[in-house]
């Protein structure tokens, strides 16, 4: 977080996002326009300091509007330009700016030609899109009707722009953000990342207190959980040249205090974090999965070229077909259970030979909510990992959740592969 | 949107909604959280007017939270509970609310017993977690470690929870709802159900909006679109006894206008309608996936007691493995190419031989962003269904964008799978 004390020489620009829409306040629609634009906004060194979301209604929109303006010097709204009647965005902002409106040539013009082109007519509902507040500077819509609007008056700006994400996010782009740079002397912000697996955010603020409490004044450490991580982010505010090596310094002693729990730097997830560990040492995967039917592959799949290091998964729900697939011994799985460390590395040693990999990861174990017994309760997991080295394997008691039973049990298999690589030794 | 001109006679308690956390404003995290919330408390008869962002700044917390508190009956915040020195949600309420900090002796139970079972140690850090405000009535956290909090007082109800979704999820569903239902009148709130798959929005909206205008005044129909698919929800506010039955042929006549796109009624996902679907005919599924990459397996098996009618998958991202696993003649895959009719038909009948199940469905496509040609752009996917019947396929395109083709290509199949079962006859 930056707050003044930290920065007291920085005069950082504060701004707040309003999304406008019934839809939001039913949960119809999930609001990804405003995390989006706050990192838009942050990479430019501005800080967001509020989000809020009101509904279709006149006056709550004028009151949270002007509330907005007397507290921040950027105001940036989405949503309520549309042709229908719900629509009152512009209403409220002539209202607010005490002015008329008038027509904007240029969006008349791209109108005309973008219904022209499509052969459709151009309804005066349309048309009226292309009216704009008297004292705004309208901003073009390269990908839809109606124009955005910014307004400079008393020493604030405020924005307004459409809901639809990319037209919101092509004006973002092309329009506001280098119009706030140019205005205004923003400062540098540069950040950089690490991936922690394996401890809870509590104990690694434990350890990191002292080494925090030691930054220099204008770095600042981020705590980013997600399920089965945590993402540390350091960030500069108001960089200058030598900055970018002194803070690689500061990431590499982070790194070394987080060493038993880092899965990687940078801005990667662990799975494309794995997938360039493996592309650059010419290496493949292979995964036979049980309790995390399917996760562990998709969460490698949803990496772009992955085909080039992972060639293929089985997934044995039914015991039989641990057999059919992976060539288990049968006689195995009923003496020492599905869920058994000999079952595990069975299977990570099968999948690992029938698809010729370098390395091969194993998951079985009780998802849940059923299957549980008193020696092996909801969560009890086994995960293999076969490789150039030989085969290892581990247990781990998860909760009771399913999903998180799934979720924790791939990241787990995830971060045993890639300790299992940097073991093997560099290139 | 409820509006008070649609329901004049009936009083809603309004809510808000305040989510905490520096995260939100730098845009690291998108707030899923309040659509979710929304969600339900407009299923419980409860008006969503606002929802806010603040960061960890204890001055705009309380500000944020107080004028809320003014204007609406109920607020629910998220986020600021965690163990570090960033959270300070319970020491704002605390100064809102005047009071001191009690042990809360369950809470403090349950996260030894849940350390204890882990492994690991309480350190002090968590054992603060289990202080809370005098005031409150603390919600049992039965996923995490802080506990939720209850304030009734002046006739406004506070509720704090964490921000971690499925701990936040649980105390709605299990204390929140039930409890708000339990202390106040809320309108008596109905709703049902049914899945649309293959239509956008829009169209959707055309076709129904006859229909839709000839509601009852106090029947309500909210489109709410997800990626694939789009879930129609019908809403009866204040219903009384014989509304149940009427809703349900409302629905009947719904469902008989969306029939082509219908994918199922009731509040089941796709893939917990399938496993019903499956589970009640004693059937079984198999899946062979090439481009879906796990997804279609790890969609199934979310669904608890999925091992029942699932099997098993074979993810066969490398030409290879498809011949290895599934028996695919690799002369089909060198002159056809992978993604074709007939390997999509081979992939389906080879897992279904080999696993023995009722039904098998199988994916080839081109994901991208990589691997398209002029004659298989990205987004081309061929899907084959193989059951007691024989065997179908049937090529689709979808758009240029990884992670929607792997969704639009698995719930496509679940699709072409729900039409077969429901093809083949009743019970």
């Amino acid at each position: 977080m930056i707050t003044e004390n930290i920065l007291p020489h920085l005069c950082i620009m504060n701004a707040e996002i309003i999304t406008i829409g019934d839809e939001l306040l039913i949960g119809q629609v999930v609001d990804t326009n405003s995390a989006w634009m706050a990192q838009r906004l942050n990479e430019a060194g501005v800080r967001v300091v509020r989000k809020q979301t009101v509904g279709d209604v006149p006056e709550q929109m004028a009151e949270v509007i002007k509330a907005a303006l007397n507290r921040s010097d950027i105001v940036l709204l989405t949503g309520g330009l549309g042709p229908t009647k719900d629509d009152k965005t512009r209403d409220v902002l002539c209202a607010i700016y005490d002015c008329g409106l008038v027509v904007d040539g240029q969006t008349l013009a791209r109108m005309e030609a973008y219904f022209t082109a499509r052969n459709r007519v151009l309804i005066d509902t349309n048309r009226d899109q292309a009216n704009v507040p008297d004292k705004c500077t309208p901003i073009p819509n390269h990908h839809g009707t109606a124009p955005g609007m910014w307004f400079d008056e008393n020493g604030k700006i405020l924005v307004s722009m459409p809901g639809v994400p990319y037209e919101m996010k092509a004006m973002m782009d092309e329009f506001v953000i280098p119009r706030l740079r140019n205005q205004f002397a923003l400062p540098e912000v540069v950040h950089q990342n690490l991936i922690t697996m394996g401890i809870p955010e509590s104990h690694l603020s434990d350890l990191l207190s002292k080494w925090e409490s030691e930054l220099p004044a204008r770095y600042r450490l981020a705590y980013l959980p997600a399920p089965g991580i945590v993402r540390l982010r350091l960030s500069c505010y108001d960089a200058g040249m030598h900055d970018a090596s002194a803070m690689t310094e500061l990431m590499d002693g982070l790194a070394t205090l987080v060493q038993p729990y880092l899965f990687s730097r940078g801005d990667s997830t662990p799975e494309q974090a794995i997938g360039e560990m493996l592309r650059i040492r010419n290496q493949t995967l292979s995964v036979a999965e049980s309790c995390t039917g399917g996760y562990v592959s998709h969460l490698i799949t949803t990496v772009p070229g992955s085909s080039i290091w992972y060639l293929g998964s089985s997934v044995s729900y039914d015991n039989e077909v641990k057999s059919t697939f992976l060539g288990v011994d049968a006689n195995i799985i009923s003496t020492k259970g599905a869920v058994s460390e000999e079952v595990a590395r069975a299977m990570a040693e099968g999948i690992r030979t029938k698809l010729k990999t370098t390395w091969s990861i194993a998951t079985t174990g009780v998802a849940g909510p059923g299957g549980g017994t008193p020696e092996k309760p909801v969560g009890t997991v086994w995960i293999a990992l076969s490789g150039p080295f030989g085969t290892h394997a581990k247990m781990f008691r998860f909760g009771d959740n399913r999903l998180r039973n799934i979720q924790m049990t791939t990241l787990m298999s995830l971060k045993m592969l890639r300790d299992a690589i940097t073991e093997s030794g560099s290139l």
